[in-house]
């Protein structure tokens, strides 16, 4: 099963497996790969099984020689980035040419900045692909993954978590909310699901949360503006770990809108926990639960 | 100034400065009151200066019994009130006989718990009213209430935040959200807003959150479907340091919409801490910022 892709992949690596599951996925589908890790987020180990060159985010030069000299013109955007701090970025020539556009991109939210970016790898010459359409294994699938299933009271507690990502979606903000018998207890923006999972355990320890255990649903979805070539929400094993902790029933997940790194890891974990874990269909745009 | 109301005014006590400011603005007016302090909750040296008695959350008979022989008809239910849970309640008689309406109201959100409240003591013979009504010098004011003013940007904040809360209105979920630099980056659920604050700082002290010093606005607003008798969002003092502690820029309440217990004291903070405070009129529905 060999892609007709015209060279080599480049891979663009920040941190946490992704990158690597990602590089996996391509190679056994018969493609080559180059990674090009970010220093200070790609793990170096990993990084070192495969080809690669070291680099830096603001370093747009560098990068389109180099990958030029590779043969690549497909480049995958993979891995954990804090928005980094614009004036830690060490910036070369290109990237300096292009601040303009990066500026503009970077005013508003993670959507803005992400779309922003694949328009200037576009600029550059190189055609931005998503890591699930490299690689459709990394996606979350449709139906009950683990051992355990959601009750009638998790199945409403879903659908009100779905129509609230829904609603706040051109807010371009968090992927994440918790919905515990029809209440919503956090809502994600830019703290990230597992301190979002934190805090509901924090909440419950102090006395400030009462909310049955076992009881309560994340849901993750994408943004519906999200641009799907960066940015799809991930799930791990730490994912259910952080939920467990947090005293909830479960974790649900947009199928193909969400990406996980190890499949069988992430079911192995839920199963341990006693959560069920679910890959739910889109949506249905304006539908109220 | 003597309101012409039947007989002296129940304050049911929760905990803070509220039930004191709303009690004293009513005797301001000529009218007497009666707390019902609730144990636990209520600030006990505050209350000893006030007619009052003390009681429990769930003694809804002995309410009734002594609120009659005071003569009140009218209750205003103030103060914060952690959720309680319901196992730790002690009931009496008659709450038990009302069990399945507090039961009721207690599934869902926090609007649907009070809103169940609220026709409890209806059914109990008496009139619920909000504490705005009775002290409106309680209700933040419009217009700029410091000295400092917002800029332009922060005007823009101010509309997406207002606009984010809109449409979150109908999942009953949190009443304050902070947008710095047009990007939403905290939603309150049920941490509350001090918490929220807390976790900005925590953020941007961690590195993982890179957001200009002074820079964002936290707004604040009741859900559009709130009983405003009881759960007005509330600000003070506390407020305006832990967003001046998040870096952020100031304070945007919704005008009418939200309660202070010292208006001169919650502007001298916000002086003093640089930030400025606005009294916004509300969203109007259906408006895109």
């Amino acid at each position: 099963m060999t892609d007709a892709a015209p060279g080599p992949l480049a891979i663009i690596c920040g941190a946490g497996k992704f990158p690597f599951a990602v590089a996996d996925a391509v190679i056994r589908r018969g493609r080559r790969v180059v990674l090009f890790a970010l220093a200070g987020w790609a793990d170096p180990e990993d990084v070192a099984r495969y080809p690669h060159h070291w680099g830096r985010l603001a370093q747009l030069g560098r990068f389109r020689r180099l990958a030029r000299q590779d043969g690549c013109r497909d480049v995958v955007f993979i891995g954990a980035l804090t928005r980094p701090s614009i004036a830690k970025l060490r910036v070369d020539l290109t990237t300096l040419r292009l601040l303009p556009r990066i500026i503009a991109a970077y005013r508003g939210g993670d959507d803005h900045l992400l779309s922003g970016v694949g328009r200037i790898f576009e600029h550059l010459g190189f055609r931005l692909v998503g890591a699930h359409e490299v690689a459709p294994e990394i996606l979350v699938p449709e139906g009950r993954l683990g051992r355990h299933a959601p009750t009638a009271r998790d199945q409403a507690d879903i659908a009100v978590g779905q129509a609230l990502i829904a609603a706040m979606g051109r807010f371009d903000v968090g992927q994440a909310v918790v919905v515990a018998a029809n209440r919503v207890i956090a809502v994600e923006a830019a703290e990230g699901t597992d301190r979002m999972l934190a805090r509901i355990a924090e909440l419950r320890r102090d006395g400030k949360l009462h909310v049955p255990d076992h009881c309560g649903v994340v849901v993750k979805a994408p943004k519906p503006t999200q641009d799907r070539r960066f940015d799809l929400p991930s799930v791990g094993a730490r994912t259910v770990e952080a939920a467990a902790a947090a005293g909830l029933a479960g974790v649900a997940v947009e199928a193909k809108g969400a990406i996980t790194a190890d499949l069988q890891d992430l079911i192995r974990a839920a199963d341990a926990a006693g959560l069920f874990l679910i890959g739910i269909p889109p949506a249905v745009p304006g539908s109220v639960p």
